[in-house]
């Protein structure tokens, strides 16, 4: 099972700091912003709920990094970012995942685009499911992770984050 | 995670010669009933797209059973009995599913019943999902396993079933 | 890591009825000899304890074996058969390898041969460990799996040598 | 299977500059000092080759670590460090299992102590195998783990140390 991709033209490294466009929250009473979480590491799990690799890999690695960072200084959400087989993960059906594999996170159903990319993949230029994103404290997109990544090393690249002054990257 | 399960006030062991209660059948163009496979061993994976436990361990046996016996001798078959989320979890949402996890043996909605448990989930009095259910040659119900399975005992119990003369278990 | 070969001009079918030619046995205070096992099945996993592959997967499977069948129907046994490292792998060494691995059933050093190679590997022509050897009721060698093995597969094997009549094979 | 203890009557964390009391290195052509890695976060799996947790899990770990980080910057030692079953794992034994489990980082056979504790595992208070040892840039022990670790926590421990102004922590 590989990761689903779609084609990006922009090279790989593409720091951003684009806001989320999200057309619903779930696990979440309020519209959450990468501006309302300045000052604290966000780590964006983008995926799609029948995605095989999100499923067994990128799911359940965000659960990780949320029990393993303190959630004041490590913010984990997650993206459904839908490019394919869109009607058959609507919301009603997104929510029963979310319950059923016990997503505690908030996760955002990233907004429809013009085309069949989603407005938040295109902004990022997400090259597919699953991508671990990492926000640094100003709200920059500073890491895309397509497909595997290693703990050891994401646990060192959030910790570089969580170093950096505020004051400095901003 | 542990399986899905629903109470069922009859005993464990239930010897049935029940038809499936499919209300539309995936990955076939025609109806498959049991008495059209009369002579081969039928395994019968009942599940729910959205539940974990059969999307990781559930169907992964099937996949395998359909690759360790020949298809002549042993028909792999899944039943889609969904007895919570319905909305979730509906023919486009089952039909993307099937084709991302590359499910490609048969697989029947089960219909639904007069109250939440779908018809042929009461008729076998199936506990919850995953089921894996051994048919015999005649068309019998022979074992339910609910929940985990050893591949070594399946293996063990399909080989018994295929050692049986039809003449002697009609 | 790849299971450890050695090389074996014999074609791989290679039906046998030679007895096991064991210098020790641990787990067991006497001889074990197949013509003594006659009316059982006789599963017998190779392996040499610093096999990184006999470790991680063929011990483990021949453990599954013993419990998924009565003692009184299939007798699993242990052969180290070392051909390479041998002063690594001497019985003070296998005898606490045993202890930690909390292997329980018999396990016979494969006798030493005239060469390198021992002689119960030798008279069976085993390619390598880990090896899998699935002996009849009449003490013939029916099966010889080297490397990786479904369980699914061994349970059936294992039925159909059940299920033979012992006045038949003999 | 659980990892092996010993008892130890200090407490859990224990900052320690002790040097390595080392019998013999494998995999080294000199022998191996803190003292001479100044400046360099070095990593110690402590463990033994018949330990079932050391091997399926700790020895991993620490290949892992050895290919996420640059040597220039993490430097991964293994102790083995014997308190039970000492004659089965002699040196012999030792080289014969880090050749087949591809171990190419330094190891060190902690030497014998007075009792049955070797030497390094008396002075750094470990409870037993497999421990996961981090020791800063100055050479002092700073992180203990014993039994499972999170890699994500490891990663962000390890990128801690690095962090640290060599002169500050001296």
């Amino acid at each position: 099972m590989r990761p689903h991709s779609h084609c990006v033209s922009e090279q790989d490294t593409h720091h951003d700091r684009s806001e989320l466009s999200v057309s619903k929250w779930f696990n979440s009473d309020k519209d959450i912003t990468l501006a309302g979480l300045r000052g604290k590491v966000v780590v964006i799990e983008a995926f799609q709920m029948l995605c095989p690799i999100c499923v067994a890999h990128g799911l359940p690695l965000a659960q990780n990094i949320q029990r393993a960072f303190s959630s004041e200084q490590v913010v984990v959400l997650g993206l459904h970012t839908v490019f394919e087989h869109r009607d058959a993960m609507k919301p009603v059906s997104l929510e029963a995942f979310l319950h059923e594999y016990r997503i505690t996170f908030p996760v955002g159903a990233d907004a429809e685009g013009k085309e069949a990319i989603p407005k938040t993949m295109e902004a990022y230029q997400l090259r597919g499911t699953p991508s671990l994103l990492l926000i640094d404290k100003a709200g920059t997109l500073r890491t895309n992770h397509f497909g595997d990544v290693s703990e050891l090393r994401l646990g060192a690249e959030i910790t570089t984050l969580l170093g950096e002054a505020l004051e400095k990257i901003t």
